[in-house]
């Protein structure tokens, strides 16, 4: 749901989205890494037309949960390469707060992204429900904003640079 | 068979040891975290008696496997609390030599860990195959050594703390 | 040196740098932490100004220097709110490459930073001198000149947010 | 004072203890590396001689402190090789619980330390002082035990590895 929101703060007249639950994917395919299957191949595809990425995961044991993990190893090196990113996570404590930076972060940079957006981390506690609809903390909120902000002028940059015809980045080892 | 070769190593008059491989899990039940199934539940009741775990993995993506963190997000939080842990991994470029230090072990730590003896990694290119046999250089031979030893060592140490009635180690958040 | 070439490459019509040398700071002042001393003062004051900063460390016992982070310690904890950075590094090993995006990138963040590009990691063995000039590998040079194209429209990207009065990021804890 | 104490906690018959302030050695010699500077020589000498380190340090901006890692710097590549190590941190929010287990642990971990203790990091909030003697909380207070009863034990594995003339561990880049 929380995804959901970014995706609503997102779309406009230029800006299409979508949202992927990685729970759907076929288990088998994930675990064996049968990147040909159709439900992994159909987002592979997706993900390559996309200017911009959200990923959201929980922090399970101080870290990015083993199921996004599962799928970006299904990725080709560089899937995320010249794509802007932006990295959200929800955890049971503040404490876990670095656990997108520390970990998560040299992950999505391994893979070529060109502009990863400063992460948003948001504690259980903060969210709640009302009438079906998920309500965050002033605070949460505001952050919320600035990161849809910053994610929105990240993809058109992106975006930019792809009609002006320049190379993807170059990345080695 | 890196990871037999170290058990090899490691089996003694006083040591017993088992190599599960969690690529023979169940994949519905390690994606939907179901910890009740007979597969899991096994290997957690097998890692519940041990005294020591050699983790490994592959380099996928500048970080451990994402089956890997299926695995231990199906743990209890405290899983490997009072327990000695070696972790190896092997990779294709020493470019990822980190990727354990950085990667893994804020993870194991956050599972209570007594004692993470110092990683392995083994670069595929010092790898080869000889009569069904792994072969390994002798750099990567003599660090093998080394790293047994320890983690025997640590093995030991954890187990004379059960005898000496030593309460399971205290972590919050 | 290294840091003088991407001066050079980045410097045009719109655009003015300077260099800055830790090294050459009042070494009293950085380790007490004496944010008042005219050479801490007048270089908080100088970046305070800038859209975007080069950061250059060797890579020691697999992390960004001791120097860097005592002069970070030194630094506001948003000093680099809303501002593009590119992270560079030498290393006497690839096998460091991954401490940049491990170990500085958090830290970088943490301050607030709007766009981190893609960080650069030069191993020593690439590096030569030529009639007192540095010299790169072919490979390495490809890796500047897209570095310097991004950092160039992060840069861009940053002032243009400035101009139009959007408010600084919101960071907490 | 929060080492103090637990030097106090590790002192007896067997263990000498000795409690080193980083901010007491010359600054001039802690930027520049002047390693053979007497009050930097004294040091390391002492460190060689000893079988385990507590390495205390604030968190700032998401990481251990920059004059920690400006003395790590000086010493040999692998200074900690054999000895057994307890990382402590103090900072201002649970936020930063994270910043020792991914910043300063690859960094210890690189210098070929043979046992690294569960961390330890005590937030702001949980000390003060009455009598001029540092109290903290009820949960630190066990947590402390626990990390001193541990440290313990690993600095005795490691003088045991000593008489049994075991050679120092095997590292490489």
């Amino acid at each position: 749901m929380l995804v959901d929101q970014i995706l609503e703060g997102l779309a406009g007249e230029a800006l299409l989205t979508r949202h992927i639950k990685l729970r759907d994917m076929d288990a088998e395919a994930l675990i064996h890494a049968k990147s040909a299957h159709v439900s992994i191949a159909r987002t592979v595809a997706a993900m390559e037309q996309a200017d911009g990425i959200v990923i959201a995961t929980p922090i399970f044991k101080a870290s990015y949960s083993g199921l996004l993990k599962v799928f970006i190893d299904l990725l080709p090196q560089f899937a995320l390469s010249g794509k802007a990113v932006l990295p959200i996570a929800t955890g049971g404590s503040v404490a876990h707060l670095l656990a997108l930076d520390y970990g998560l972060r040299p992950v999505v940079q391994s893979m070529g992204a060109r502009h990863i957006v400063q992460s948003l981390f948001v504690p259980e506690a903060d969210m709640s429900l009302a009438d079906d609809r998920l309500r965050v903390g002033a605070q949460t909120g505001a952050m919320l904003k600035e990161a849809i902000y910053h994610f929105k002028r990240a993809v058109e940059s992106t975006t930019d640079d792809r009609f002006l015809g320049h190379p993807r980045p170059i990345r080695t080892a």
